[in-house]
């Protein structure tokens, strides 16, 4: 590694309980007097934040890889101004979703296959060094279980139609977690996230133990 | 080939007069009744133009890969709405600037190297097939002469210390340019961009003529 900060990053499809415990975990690291950053991207990073501005634009009409594109080049200016500054400060950054999220969602959810990857290999590629998280937390969820935590929070209502073209896009999502996990075996830590919130946090206190303290 | 137009891209370093024999080919084409746009990127295209006023906006300082990337994203779109259906309606597609422009300006001029050919060939990969022009006519002009027009075009001042690190940039652009007309035979036609307007444009006739008419 070339910097001296752990680089964590939290994973996990809609509805499997990353907001909540990215709170858990910055009180935690509070508590352990940790030196970290909490970020997600754009992260306040102003070309970033114009970029995803665009992406997120309703009348920009655009091919799923120029969005791929676009994603990647806001985390890439992510990376350079936020995260590796921190990284060569010996700062524990902890980042909500990074390439794993481009790589399920887009690669497996939107099936744009590996030019997602090739396009994320060169995003984090700095001087020949590919930044990869030191491990990625992955949330586990079913679709189904996940997608009703959303309506739970959302208004309670009942699933429609939509909701299962939605049920099975969120799958295909987390079948690419389920795979990714296989190909890049070492960089994940799966956390049941069926659990409940206090079970859930646990398990990830654990990780960030053997990583961290 | 998918398409039933020609694809030919006008290619060459700042001050090799593409502008003014863009302008000539637009004319000859109408001559001679040919169905053709002429067109350069962003070129109208409205998510395009929203992701080139993020590269210009000069609040943006991003590093050099990003803004590659940034560029590819709107030469996808350009490319996805108005090349390929023109092509697709039968019409030839004069453009200003293609990928062979990243490759010299950004690859061999900023020194990005082989990145901005793996970015490039993931933007003009669509369904599997990789969108090069049918040819790409490439005006050369050595750099003294072709910064000594930009300089008498603008305002007849004298090359000052600026503008030597300027012509150090250009040759390695118009450097990119010899290399990269060896390393694509066959999809280059070179024209000696330092002969008079009418010359080049005798040139550039004789080379439409051969693919068109």
């Amino acid at each position: 590694m070339k910097h001296s900060g752990k680089f964590i990053v939290l994973e996990g499809p809609d509805g499997s309980g990353k907001t909540t415990q990215i709170g858990n975990i910055e009180r935690y690291m509070r508590e352990r007097g940790a030196d970290f950053i909490s970020t997600r991207e754009p992260g306040g990073v102003s070309v970033a934040e114009k970029i995803r501005s665009v992406i997120l634009d309703v009348d920009n009409a655009m091919s799923g890889l120029t969005e791929c594109m676009l994603y990647a080049s806001a985390r890439r200016e992510h990376l350079l101004q936020k995260v590796i500054p921190a990284l060569e400060a010996g700062k524990t950054v902890i980042c909500d979703r990074y390439v794993m999220s481009s790589l399920s969602y887009q690669g497996y959810g939107r099936e744009l296959g590996a030019a997602v990857l090739d396009i994320n290999k060169l995003a984090i590629n700095v001087d020949g060094f590919e930044y990869w998280p030191d491990m990625n937390i992955y949330l586990d969820v079913p679709p189904e279980i996940g997608l009703q935590r959303i309506h739970e929070k959302n208004d309670g209502r009942e699933i429609n139609r939509l909701d299962l073209e939605a049920e099975d896009f969120h799958r295909k999502v987390r079948d690419g977690y389920l795979h990714l996990i296989r190909e890049y075996e070492g960089q994940f830590t799966t956390v049941d996230a069926s659990q409940n919130e206090k079970a859930v946090f646990a398990d990830i206190k654990r990780v960030l133990d053997d990583l961290l303290f």
